[in-house]
This record gives C-alpha cells, structure tokens and sequence, in this order.
C-alpha cells in the first residue's frame, strides 16, 4: 500500500448524512486507496461513531498508527460525532482551519473536525461539507454551485465564502419522485437521449412564468396528453427543478463571476444544460477530488501554523 | 325526514379521491340530510362503488325509491365507478350537464356522474369535482379559486369556464410537512394568531425574489437561529406555498376580474391573507354549498331539457 507512494500524509473522511467515505491521502494528494459504505450520519448511534470508523478503516489504523485524520460534513453537527460550532461568513482558509475540533481515537490517531458555515445575514443559512470543497477549489472569485439534496449557491470573493445559499432542490426531486401523486404515472428512464431531451424541457418551462407548483402538475398532464411519455417524467422534474434553482440564484448571485460546478455523471449533465438553456456556461470540477483537495489545503495550512484547537 | 321539506329533490355526491360526502336535498335547495366517510375512490375497490352508496344512504334510498342521485369529482375518473370523458373548455352548464353519464342502482334509483373539465390549449390541464363548485357559484365574469390538494384558477368569462391551472400547492405542503426534513423541527401550532403571523410571512417570503426552493429551506434555518419556533413551521410553509401560487397564478390570468374563493376555515384565512399581502382583495364562498349549488343547477337545467346520456 504505501509502496508507491511511501508513508500516507492523512486520512480524509467525507461524513455525511447517508454516506461514509474515506480516503488515504498520499503528501502529494494522490488518493492511495479509498473505502465507502452507508454508514452515514443517520445510520450511527451517538457514540458509535469512533467504533464506524475504526472498522472501515482497520487496515489502515493498524498499518500507519497515529495517522492524522482530517473529516468533514454532517458529522460535525449537533446528531454528529461531536457538534462543531459553525464559523460566521466571510470566511477562507485561515478561519475554517481554526474552527476545527479535534479528538484523540484510542489508537492513537488525532482526529480534526471541519466546522460548517452560515452567513451572517438574515436567512442565517448554512453548510457542513461544501465549505471543503470550496476550498479545494481554491478559486479566487467565483459563484459555486453544488448540487445535492440541499444545493448550495456560494460567492467566492478574494478567496473566503463571502456569502451562500441553500435550494432544497434534491430534496423536492425525491419528494415528488417517491411520494407524491406525479410517481404513478411515472416510468424508470430507459434512453439517455430521450432523458436529456425530457430534462431541457423541464428546463425551458422553469423560465417560464408558471412556477413550480403549476409546471411540476404538467409531469402528470403531459402523460395524460400524451405529450411526456412515463419515461420522461422523471428527467422532466429533474430538469424543471434544477431550472428552477439556476432562475432563482441568478438573481441572487453576482452576474459578473464564472460559474464553477462541482457535479458529475447526470447530474452535472443536468446543471450544464439547463445553464445553458437559462443563458449561461459553466466550469466542471469533481466532487470527490475537490472535497480531498480541501481537506490537503487544510492540512498543510494546520501543519504551517500549528493551530488546531483539542477537546 | 320530510316533515319540513317535503319530498327530496335529489341526493348530491361528493366523491373524491380521499372523501365521500353526501347530502339529501330538496326541491329549492336546503340540504335535509348529510352522511360524510372516509370511502374516497382511492379505497374502493373496482366494482365496490354501488356497494358503498347504497350502505353510506341506505336509509334515504329506503324511504325515496328511485330518488336521482347526482354526483361528481374522481368518481368519474378512469379509477372511479365509471370514467366520464372530460368536457373541453370552454364550457358551461349546457356543455357539463350534456356530458354526463347515467347509471341506473339495483333500487332504481338513476345516478348522473358529471363530467370533468379539459383545457383546450398546449398544458391540456384537468379538474374534476371543481367545474360543479364553478357552476355553483353562477358568476359571470370571475376567476374562481378552489384550494385543495390540487388547486385550481378558474376564468370564467360569460358564465363558461374559459380555461383554468392547476397548481399543486395542497400536495407540496403535504409532502414538506410529512416527509421532508423540515418536519424534523416541526411541533403542531397551538396558537392562531401566532400562526397566522407565521403564515403571513410565507406569504410575504412568496412575493421576493428567492424561489421555492431556498425559502422553504428558511423553515429550517429560521429555527436554527431562533427567528421562527418549530410551531411556525407548517404555518409559515402553508403562507409560502399559498402566497407562490397565488403570485403564480396571477400572472396567468385576466387582471381586470374579481376573485372568488371558494374555501372555508384555516385555509381560507391563509388565502384571504396571502391575497391581501400581495395586494388584491376577493369575496368568499363555502365549498360544501356551492358544490351543492352547481348540482341544483343541472338537475333543473337536465328536468329542463330532458337531455342525459345513458349508458
């Protein structure tokens, strides 16, 4: 395992609310090996996180012991490991390293907990996880998107989270998906052409005047019409949300930066066009690298300065 | 049962997809009588409809042999007793009462399904139950409000229905407060005036420029930060989503028409207010009545003309 690449610089753990990943991270930041399961937040008793980890991680605790492990996400709020208070926006670097919280494993290993954010505002929004990959990005000035159940709009300026916003796009996806009266007349996508098309359109009705409530409701008339095939009902509503999402935070978000989205595989798929078809082009970057690219910023920062605060 | 009132004139049917109702009526339209359950189409089986009617009035069909029975909502959907094809806009009594369906009970008693109503344009929108409370209200020229799981705006220009939407603001809220992970910081209100403040700032959230899906995420981050207590959460959700339908909605249909709602209760106090907050005014009408009304209406206008399909 460290043959290649020599002795390991950290652990990087991505702690959410369904899943758990986790990453041996070479000096460099090359990822050495990686272990997933859906051992997320949700799914572990208070006090059995340290026993999770612990055990997706065996090979590696028992090969490099005391190995520093960085984590990020829903593990650091209140149904958390250890509830980390959030740092005020704006904020870089320097403030999200000094928020960590950091404990000590009976292995040995210290273990740094990165801090989530909320804006200063009145909307009082927050995030725990994206203000990592962010970082990672390590962009100057830019508006951020990232997709997920709860989407986050951030503006980047001079390097610090000047400010985000959340859209409960994924979440609303899912809830009219798995719950709602439009999931009968539904069929799984079988074309991905057919699919992306379905989708522009959801799109293209989001700049509409209509709204979400009306245009979500054509999903179920469409089919009835025979406009929308069951087929398209599903990438229809992905599309019309996420069109949706990309109308609103346009308008919040200054018009002036580049858009960086870090997204892949469909959904990306998705975000690209339905920017396009609002008027608009985009920059790509990988969730998962960009997440091990925070955490490598955040270390080299924590280990220049020396400052992480234990608990 | 007909000391007062004399013979009934009909019995009237609400049958929809959670709900029956039924009431017996006399000749100049007050209600003798009123049976209500759970027995909405979407828990009788195919072929039970005849069984539950006849068990739910089995004591006025008892007394009034062969008494008509009129009837209309989901009833007449392809899931219902007997799928009555929709009526295309524009419509008005002559078209709804020609389009009904006739059945005859094993008692004798005949039994009229109205039909629903179609628009005529590219979003090939349906109602049914709603175009009865429509023709119940007899108004020339309006547009007509009926809340529901399913709400619908109605035009009615010379007393036919022009065109109308469907907006799917009843579902939404069922779907943030049941199954969305705003409901984990939810607690049911135990004070009105305190809801309708927190109702009244939905609606007033509605009217910026944030979009659905970022300022239904506000239920979440207004408890965080102890702006909102978590028994403001389904009120404030419930003025959202009325007030972006009703700024939606707006938008679609004539400005120069009075606003009918058609609504009693809590929901019609959130309406009332929602409509104030984004300016405006509209006159109230009880939905049991006008449902009543509107099949007054066609049993004169079919004694009238003698015209019903049966099949």
């Amino acid at each position: 395992m460290n043959s290649v690449f020599g002795r390991p610089a950290f652990m990087a753990v991505d702690w959410g609310t369904t899943r758990f990943r986790a990453h041996l991270v070479a000096e460099d930041g090359r990822l050495i090996d990686s272990v997933a399961s859906n051992d997320g937040m949700s799914s572990v008793k208070k006090g059995g996180f340290e026993t999770v980890l612990s055990r997706m991680c065996a090979v590696w605790l028992e090969r490099f012991p005391g190995i520093p492990i960085l984590t990020a996400g829903m593990v650091g709020s209140r149904n958390g490991w250890r509830e980390v208070p959030y740092v005020a926006c704006p904020a870089g670097l320097p403030e999200i390293a000094g928020g960590m919280v950091s404990l000590k494993l009976a292995g040995g290993s210290p273990i740094h907990i990165v801090p989530g954010l909320a804006t200063d505002d009145a909307a009082a929004d927050v995030m725990r996880g994206e203000e990592t990959q962010i970082l990672g990005l390590d962009a100057s000035d830019a508006v951020v998107i990232l997709p997920g159940t709860h989407s986050k709009w951030a503006v980047v300026r001079a390097g610090r989270v000047e400010t985000f916003r959340t859209f409960m796009t994924g979440e609303f996806y899912s809830l009219l998906t798995h719950h709602s009266v439009l999931r009968l007349l539904a069929e799984p996508p079988t074309d991905d052409s057919a699919a992306r098309a379905a989708s522009r359109l959801g799109a293209a009705a989001a700049v509409t005047d209509g709204g979400l409530l009306n245009l979500a409701f054509h999903a179920r008339t469409g089919v009835l019409a025979g406009r929308l095939k069951p087929q398209d009902v599903e990438p229809y509503l992905s599309g019309l949300l996420i069109g949706e999402e990309i109308t609103k935070a346009r308008r919040l978000v200054p018009p002036d930066l580049p858009l960086l989205l870090v997204a892949d595989g469909v959904i990306a798929d998705h975000y690209r066009q339905a920017i396009e078809v609002t008027g608009g082009t985009v920059s790509l970057a990988n969730p998962e690298r960009t997440f091990v690219d925070g955490l490598l910023r955040i270390a080299r920062h924590t280990k220049e300065t020396g400052r992480v605060r234990s608990h």
